[in-house]
């Protein structure tokens, strides 16, 4: 029997405040409670339709996951999507702990990128292009907000991550620092790279002014038209792409 | 006076059909404005605060629009935007007339599109890749939708377009097909690409498979992580990125 009493504990999850308090989050639909479930996230409860429920029980025992029955009513009144016919699942966030780094990798450091959906949709291109290391400066949108968990489509599961001190941690780990500007070196003149860590910068100002201090090298994508910019998903889907074409 | 009856005309044109029955649609935003007023639409109106009029009079004269003062509440209630303290014009929508082409550019056909912020995003992207004529499959998302409006970032006042059928269209023009599938051939492999039209394909089903028969050559962005697929803007700009490199 759902009680109200959880309806509201996951409602609040909606809230950062809430989910640092409780330290869990929630993932809904078919596909992220699946991805969820075969990664090494631990999970607190899943919430699913009958159907849901019975198609995927095995798997379920398997992990030793409590599972609970609901409509998809009280699943689309609890979670973030208009539509969810599968189920929703609380699990406990990661600690913030920081990586290991090595100079064989690309690594993504992201300078203030506010708008959930930005990040969500950089966390799903790092793990198309095998990028599993990002480090969030600590303004970046919150890695468990439902529209990150949601955008990233599963990815999230893939990537090691943890906020902090950019500039700290830049200096800490001595390697090449690229930079995502308008008006620096052109990657498509590039012939080859080394792997080090590429920095994206905020939506409305790019790279803030310490970090810039930091860059090695910065990078632009050549423009051939006349818009303005390219937004920030869509400019380190393109470095990436550059990235690892020269890498390669 | 800022009439109702214009305040209901205007809301009108946040759906289609109202839209389709006027032939007008809006544009929001001072950036937004102000590159409508410097392109070949021809505006209707535009209603802007005491600020925004005061600012951009001498341009709004030599443009000889008809320009009156609301509130930003005014505004707000009007438009699209949650936050809007410039301006919003109501502008003529082109008819939908076929372009010519040549052998000498990179064209885009979209087959069935259907999120709006993809839309604008990939006109943007157009934009900044230098390519000015794209061509929509009849249930592409509508060009003229707020929200197409919005993410293109002014890049709609600098591309040609129209709705059609593609294979028709595609057939007719006798170029190179190439379309965005998954497992086709790297574009990292490529070392000279012709010009022609790059076909992108919808959301959840990719390029159809009356349209699929038409392709020349299948391209693929190499995967080289866990992620199933790009989302549709991502991978048109990661498309476009590599063409204009081996174009160029």
């Amino acid at each position: 029997m759902f009680s109200k009493n959880t309806a509201k504990f996951i409602k609040s999850l909606h809230q950062k405040k809430y989910r640092i308090e409780s330290g869990m989050f929630f993932v809904e639909g078919e596909k992220s409670v699946i991805e969820v479930l075969d990664s090494d996230f631990t999970i607190e409860s899943i919430f699913g339709t009958n159907t849901f429920l019975a198609h995927y029980d095995p798997l379920i025992q398997t992990k030793g996951v409590v599972a609970e029955e609901v409509s998809q009513k009280q699943l689309e009144s609890i979670g973030h999507y208009q539509s969810n016919n599968s189920a929703l699942a609380v699990v406990k966030m990661k600690g913030n702990e920081p990586f290991e780094v090595s100079d064989k990798e690309l690594i993504l450091a992201l300078d203030e990128v506010r708008d959930p959906g930005n990040l969500g949709t950089i966390i799903r291109i790092a793990d198309w292009y095998g990028i599993r290391k990002l480090v969030f400066s600590p303004h970046t949108a919150d890695f468990y907000n439902p529209k990150v968990i949601q955008s990233s489509m599963g990815s999230f599961t893939r990537v090691s991550f943890f906020y902090s001190d950019l500039s700290q941690v830049l200096e800490q780990w001595k390697l090449p620092i690229y930079g995502a500007f308008l008006g620096g070196e052109s990657v498509h003149e590039l012939e080859v790279i080394q792997p080090g860590v590429l920095v994206m910068g905020n939506e409305s100002n790019g790279i803030s002014p310490q970090i810039e201090k930091l860059v090695n090298r910065k990078l632009t994508i050549p423009s051939f038209g006349d818009a303005e910019s390219l937004n920030v998903a869509i400019a380190t889907a393109v470095l990436c792409d550059n990235f690892k074409r020269l890498m390669n």
